[in-house]
């Protein structure tokens, strides 16, 4: 199996980006990608597209293809991957069986999504919730938030943990998020109160008392609030992949996928043993893990998703870095704030760097590539040198883990 | 990179499939392939699944998920993977990539579409349309048939061909077809002609009258008619693919995926310096050749993407088996037939075996299978040992081709 190298990433600003399109943002990534990679004058042997919905949010499908013609990589071969909001995990492991198999040298692998456009109340909610199963689920109503509600309160009662240690993943991310350039968001929980009290919307004495009101924060699926659920972003991310034998003729400090995993659970949600239990993850880590020849206590930084504040602290514990039930209290004690024992989503995460559904799990990667080559700033991970992401499609019934190392 | 094997095979009867949705067909054909591969009792690493629009035509999103959990092979891998009608072949390319890898080693590929259950009117073309480049085709108007309409036009007149050789292909799958037991339509146009003969429908000395006749076979893109056209169908097809130092384990006569090829062309169609030309196809068919170790004099039977007769045409020609300009001739001098030169289309091709879109690039290869192993019954092309596909999306812009030989 060759090894593969990622040389060069790309990252358009997330948030509500308007006056773009779809391909307009995916080109926007990939084009950086390519230049930061120094491939502009090579060939591209393939170019891997991740979006959840262009077709129905955006009412085009072949994106893949449209993409290599605008940005000049005829007669590159062209693929959309989609695994709902965990699609841009997939591509880039598409990506990388292309070249592990030997038959690909060099590869775009590009997520995104335009969502901020679609005005019609629950419409994007409910497009997503076309994940869910029809008959089980999704005739009920249910839709992804009311599920991270449902399971917020099976997981505080089942381990004891508080809703303000959940609440205090938010407000860590977006202490995260106001360091990165490229976030939604790029404020602070404190510096939105502020802004509110500012505004005359009202007074609260301290963080905690403002994420308690029903105006500012209010509940969005009991006993989740606006501020412990992701929003919704427009953007895309970008990664030029290579044959690790060559990524030195571009780059001094390529950085090596070394894992990639992925597993399925069931797709009703109640069919599960124990709901907070993410199966598909500890198996999809662990074949990471396994393939990297590396354990939980070697990953130095990690991107979870949380598009919604409970999903960080149940995939902290099924990536191992935390026992079953320990991750709310772990993060609580700052254990995964950046400087502590394993720094989580340093970018912002989803809360706070935004969730441009198939975007996600390429930027996840692209936050690693530049912590592991100590580009990222004011929100640098001191000497990272090995890091893990977690993309979760469907309702965890699909989950990618890509594992990242210094070369 | 190892090499990879197909062990078993599925496919539903193709056509209009009431009381079935999409999932209902990709678990059928998906069991059938496990059950003739074998691997009932074993663990697969992953599963692909190629489908243009679930998303839009059946309202579900994570279909692969879903179809893993469904046919018990939790915890597989599960991803989707889209490239408009060609998104089959897409798919078997991921999985021979992830078995080539050395990756996986046991992986499901399965290709379907659900469509006829749409009757408003245009809602498929239009649907089909949006891979069309929006500002310079599509929204003037242009959909799929209406280029072909063009392309005919403009093929008859640079190459002096017949609009009766074109009929002919049709005239050919449809005989094809009706030695298919899962074809849509399993009539020949003369067994057509006789029924709306008995219906009272009109009365025709021969076949070319019935199909100059503008109310049996009314124009659809000038100069394009009804049978000139593939139909819209329902229909799943699936393989099994392991690599090939276990095939022997599972079946005695297993088949060899030895080239796999795909390139990009021009989104705008009129952007190509020749539009009866297709650079998609010369480059990826080059590849699988080359792959392979093969020639176009090589190859025994093919399964080319005839979605409009026209295309076979084209095919026939940058697939390297006739020179540029004389594919019409030779499909009129019978050399496509079965038992001529080279058979094309033995299964019935889109025409007549139908066009589930994303099951198309899957039922390709399994008809590549059934003849390579001598089960193709009344259809089989005596000795294959090596065909190769043409699996077309977009308008050209995207094409997939598959080479497969006897192991």
């Amino acid at each position: 199996m060759n090894k593969v190298a990622i040389i060069g990433v790309g990252h358009t600003k997330f948030g509500r980006l308007q006056g773009k399109n779809i391909l307009d943002l995916l080109c926007e990534a990939s084009l950086e990608a390519i230049d930061n990679s120094n491939t502009g004058d090579k060939e591209f042997d393939s170019v891997y597209v991740g979006a959840m919905s262009p077709g129905v949010l955006n009412h085009m499908t072949g994106i893949a293809s449209a993409l290599v013609d605008r940005i000049g990589l005829i007669p590159a071969a062209a693929d959309h991957i989609k695994n709902g909001p965990a699609s841009g995990g997939s591509a880039i492991k598409a990506g990388f069986l292309a070249i592990a198999s030997g038959v690909n040298d060099l590869v775009l692998v590009v997520g995104g999504e335009k969502m901020t456009h679609i005005t019609t109340p629950g419409f994007i909610t409910s497009n997503v919730a076309t994940i869910t199963h029809h008959q089980a689920e999704r005739r009920h109503g249910v839709s992804l938030p009311s599920f991270a509600g449902l399971l917020t309160r099976a997981y505080l009662e089942k381990y004891e943990a508080k809703l303000e240690w959940i609440s205090e993943i938010a407000i860590k991310n977006h202490k995260n998020g106001a360091l990165n350039p490229i976030a939604h968001f790029q404020k602070t929980i404190d510096e939105f109160m502020k802004s509110a009290i500012q505004k005359g919307k009202g007074q609260w004495n301290d963080v905690n008392e403002f994420l308690r009101d029903d105006k500012t924060n209010p509940i969005i699926a009991d006993p989740l609030r606006l501020f412990h659920v992701c929003p919704i972003s427009d953007g895309a991310a970008a990664v030029v992949l290579c044959n690790a034998e060559i990524a030195k003729n571009y780059c001094d400090t390529p950085v090596l996928i070394t894992g990639v995993g992925q597993a399925t659970d069931t797709h009703i949600v109640h069919e599960r043993e124990d709901v907070t239990v993410l199966n598909a993850l500890r198996n999809c880590s662990n074949q990471a893990y396994k393939m990297a020849n590396k354990t939980p206590q070697d990953i130095d930084v990690a991107e979870l998703h949380d598009a919604f504040e409970i999903l960080e602290v149940i995939e902290s514990e099924d990536i191992g870095f935390f026992k079953k039930g320990e991750g709310a209290r772990a993060a609580h004690e700052g254990l995964t704030e950046i400087g502590g024992k394993i720094p989580i989503n340093p970018s912002g995460g989803l809360k706070a760097r935004g969730h441009p559904l198939g975007a996600t799990g390429v930027a996840q990667v692209v936050e690693l590539f530049w912590q592991l080559r100590g580009e990222a700033g004011k929100r640098q991970v001191e000497g990272a040198k090995t890091g893990i992401t977690c993309n979760f499609g469907g309702f965890g019934n699909s989950i990618v883990s890509i594992l990242v190392e210094r070369m």
